[in-house]
């Protein structure tokens, strides 16, 4: 007799993200009208690895009342943990140096110990190969897809995207306004190393001068001549869109010509540098550059500003809170029906699920004859091409 | 040699959805890539109809000088016209009685008279038949369907749709918070007459107790089961959405018990009868005729709700605003493709071209088996059967 | 040696406002410096008088790690009791019958037996009498001002007013953008029995053609004569909002004469009667009596709206985040100074406070040359009279 | 006989702030109710000192008619000027040199010719004394203050600060959040150059853990040992915010040391430099200094954030479009009483009159005993003292 799985966990792994506590509440309602049981496990897989850091424990029991007021709710009840990888765990080794182990068996063995029959991550392109890996090595796990630059493979929609979408695009507003009241070219970072769909799509939703993607190399000399062509019909202002990952044409080949490493450090959160911050992330650089060259091309006043990480915080849309009970409801359906090393996906109107081989090692990039890249050519807004 | 449309004009039929200046905005910026020239009609066509009425002009020249800041700016710079129908235009005859009388051709004329080539009419499910009869009679026209229902038939999204679910989700957030703290039940209608999209999906996001829908009708003793269940748990207190068109299972051959008239009156903004209000709509009603037999089989303290037509209000969402410009950009495509008597779509990710005859004389509904429907059981929302 | 107070308990009578939480974490914030203990006590008074009622108690220890996230929270963790009263307590005898008996000793006792040296309590101005009776028995406490319809004496701002005020002002410019699209006229009637804070200061926001608060009696002869006007110059549309305890003029010193009871039941949530609903509250009323008697004296199509409880709801304005926090860390203070049977109170620019007695057994209404009815009359909004 | 005014102006000068729309409503509205004509001045007194600028005119007849949905209109009808100073203005002489020249009798010729009685300017700090020069030429005018730092003495609450307050409260509430769920500290720089209320009252709402002004000189060693404190208790994350204007104890007396220009080039929008961008103003600079001083001082990542010029635009709160149509109501009824020279200022709960002479060459800054500073101290909020 097949008896089905009874106890199942959820996690969730890379950055923070608006409404993950969705996710949790269509986890555990679905998986109650099963009579299953639901824990959360705390920060990724920390609270299995490293159970001393939690005093009340680091596995949460989850039921029907605790998640009663909580869709809607910011926050994560859990935690994420963005760097959590228990094959490569850090460690402080008896030559008192740091070094990373491979801590995957022994994880593995804690999640048999305390009988979870199959875990439900939550995750970004990169821990989706940690899953992955993991499922390979046996675990049994559907994986959620989450990302607010909507980069994940394999889905048309990430959980986070249109709730960092609709954050993104009010402050492209604002910075807009603020651009033509004060008869000055602004220029806005927002999140996207690989794929550039925040900002063509919030950069389309506000009807900026130029959106600068990833996908699409751009040439400021073309951008400048449109913003100057604006200003000669007395509209002296503008806004340029950047996606983080934005390259410049001319630049593909030959390595970027980053000025002083002390400027890099104080701008980019994060850039390298002994002098500067933490290694975080590359960030703010491009809306430096952009800025730069474009008051040097356009001969106006110029601004950089950059987003970045605020997009992950705040109050989920409706959109996103659907989709999260959804994509709760739908990982729950994969394990009821025996389905593991999966991710459930959003093909509109349908949930789907794909094995986890389609969506890792990838990025879900803007095809050049996207309908969004056509839209924007429609309504004028360069690309930088 | 295939001269190109030249000079195009647009206009709003049906109710008022958030986001109307955002169609307008991607028509008029497309239209002017092309070259041409855009005009609109105020009051769906009244502005040509009824020329005295408009002192500065029934048409409106419509520049990218004009759309500059219009995108996200709530209401809709044209106005719309809900009961306006060419065919069918109210008239004191000779003998001082109110007639209707058909001033399509006279209309026609007008739009020839002004050299305009085609028309892009914003219209919801009842004034896409106007259109496709205009369009029988020799009018270029390409239609967006527009609703705050999502109930026009050959799209997966109708321009306001997603502005109207996002207001009605954070109202049933803030009833199913106030129906908590209070301890009661809550009933809250919202808009639907012939299909349930905005109750569904709204009442899914606050993951509400019971949603009831038209496509299916609805034996209020399972809603009340499950509220009394919940009661015994301590849970004395519930949220139910119903869609105006909601209907109970026991009634469906049987003529609607509807009270005294004058209740209905007051209750419904637009009833009918000599001593109450003009004639609108038909509301209000299933929330308190739901409500009191709720009440009635729980013994519990509940009341109604109405939200009606506030959803149609207030400010777009960034997907109606992306969805309103690639509407107004798609529907110069299809002119510019020498497309006429069609509707331009959203079949994600793609905007496509249907004739007008696969929209006209239906409703979108909610298949049996759709995802949301699969997800709202799984969560164990009730859909009264 | 005066030893300082050690162990403090918080508690929220009355209905549900937006922001609760803040007060939780001023006060826990503001305790915790001082190295105090905060308990909280659910529901009111009812965590003590039914702890039956509570399996994990009806107790809640407050620490400033609790509240690390609290401040923005919508909800609040402790609940209110809307109609809890300690010197009336609803039990059933030993002959089955429903009695009102005085547990006031009891809970003195057990607070006491807890080792609460003194209890805040977040209060509107009908529990404000009963926190005075206690005090005046020995409690030591200090209440926060509480309303949405900032209606309690002494204090220029009640918390939660500002949070209803820009739900209700954000709703009116629904409803009047919805009126002046569909060319009706609507009747909103919104929360203030007696006193008008809310409608004058939401209608003013909006431009309102009229406002109706019961500190006016209205004459709608008049309010018609506006809009009658207004529709001569072509704007045949119009918005008139209405508190739910303002009164027609001629009625003063007559019954109301209120319709059918069924209708009556049906409108108004909670009005009372055997068919009809539960009693809960005089809502509803208003709007339909104005709506009806504006359709007939302007002959323009008219509506009515009850915004009611839902002003109850949602997220806190960053107003009452912050007065929510400083009323906390006020309470606290005054405690830390040693008073008691006083009411924290905002007296721009500065926090006061105030013997009970000044504020109970009253209501702060809208003094005839208030600011706002200045303001109001200047920008042409008839207020009835 | 005492012939009333019956042509008024009304113009915008400083920075844009949200909501401006909505005193033009109140102005229009007021002084139509007198039977006054409005005209708006584009762009400060621009519209008049360079007519050849404006095709349609330099200026706007505003009516009821224009006003009707103004009030929470985004953006500004008029414009507003930053820099204009028609008793500086730039322009280039017969020696082709940029010279400053003083056009103010010009102007006041141009203000009679076009019959205007009297201006009321909507205005900051800084142009409150071009005003007051101008009053004492003979201008007639009212003074409104505006100021999303809310720095304007005289008034206890200028227009645009509660809209700027409740943004950046949104935002860093969206900072404390992110940099728990990356256990960082965040660093967030937020307008205010000689006075601290927008960071302190914001910083007070979301309960930061420091909140730097520049009333109070900061040591970062006080900071740093209390956020080290709480990384002890597990708590390694945080969030400081602080006014641009904030200044180090230590370096009262000395230079800032301000590193080399190009990276402060590129860090503020508009410090000055051959390489970097136009002037602009000082920004960005404290985020920066603070967060690399925190990193060292307590070995946590730490990251700089600089909301700045965003917190100018988006949508008016309820608080001040009410205040807007104050102002611009309260501007008239000065005006109809004859007085010229004067600011309206709020003195909850009245609107009051002053002499420019109590407003002009001073700022509104944070007193040392200020409610708002007790209550963040007793909230356990470091003020870096």
């Amino acid at each position: 007799m097949d008896t089905p799985t009874k106890r199942i966990a959820i996690n969730f792994g890379g950055g923070y993200v608006p409404g993950l506590n969705a996710v949790i509440t269509g986890t555990v309602l679905a998986a109650s009208e099963l009579g299953w049981e639901v824990v959360g496990i705390r920060d990724g897989f920390e609270g299995l690895l490293f159970p001393d850091r939690y005093p009340e424990g680091g596995l949460v029991k989850l039921t029907p009342q605790i998640v009663e007021n909580l869709a809607a709710a910011t926050g994560c009840i859990l935690g994420t943990a963005a760097h959590s990888d228990p094959f490569h765990v850090r460690t402080i080794n008896a030559e008192n140096m740091v070094e990373e182990v491979d801590r995957s068996d022994e994880l593995l063995g804690m999640i048999k110990k305390e009988k979870i029959d199959a875990v439900i991550s939550v995750v970004g392109s990169r821990a989706l190969s940690i899953l992955w890996k993991l499922s390979r090595k046996g675990l049994k796990t559907v994986c959620v897809p989450k990302s607010v630059e909507n980069d994940v493979a394999a889905t048309m929609l990430s959980f986070g995207f249109n709730s960092a979408l609709s954050f993104v695009a009010d402050m492209l507003e604002r910075c807009r306004q603020a651009a033509q009241s004060a008869r000055r070219i602004g220029v806005v970072e927002v999140l996207g190393e690989h794929s550039g769909w925040l900002a063509l799509q919030a950069g389309m939703a506000v009807c900026a001068d130029a959106v600068l993607i990833p996908e699409i190399p751009y040439d400021l000399h073309k951008v400048a001549a449109k913003l100057r062509e604006k200003a000669k019909a007395g509209l002296s202002f503008g806004l340029v869109v950047a996606a983080e990952g934005a390259k410049p044409l001319a630049d593909l080949n030959v390595p970027p010509k980053t000025s002083d490493p002390k400027m890099k450090a104080a701008l980019s959160p994060g850039a390298t540098g002994h002098e500067g911050f933490h290694v975080m992330e590359r960030s703010g650089q491009v809306a430096v550059e952009v800025a730069l060259e474009i008051q040097r091309l356009t001969d106006q006043e110029t601004y950089p500003l950059v987003l970045g990480q605020l997009a992950r915080g705040g109050t989920a849309t409706v959109v996103d809170r659907q989709l999260g009970l959804g994509y709760g409801a739908g990982a729950v359906r994969a394990l009821n029906s025996n389905q593991s090393g999966v991710m459930v996906v959003f093909q509109p109107p349908d949930l789907k699920f794909v094995p986890l081989t389609e969506a890792i090692n990838k990025f879900r990039t803007i095809p050049a004859d996207s309908e969004f890249v056509q839209i924007a050519r429609a309504l004028g807004i360069s690309l930088g091409d």
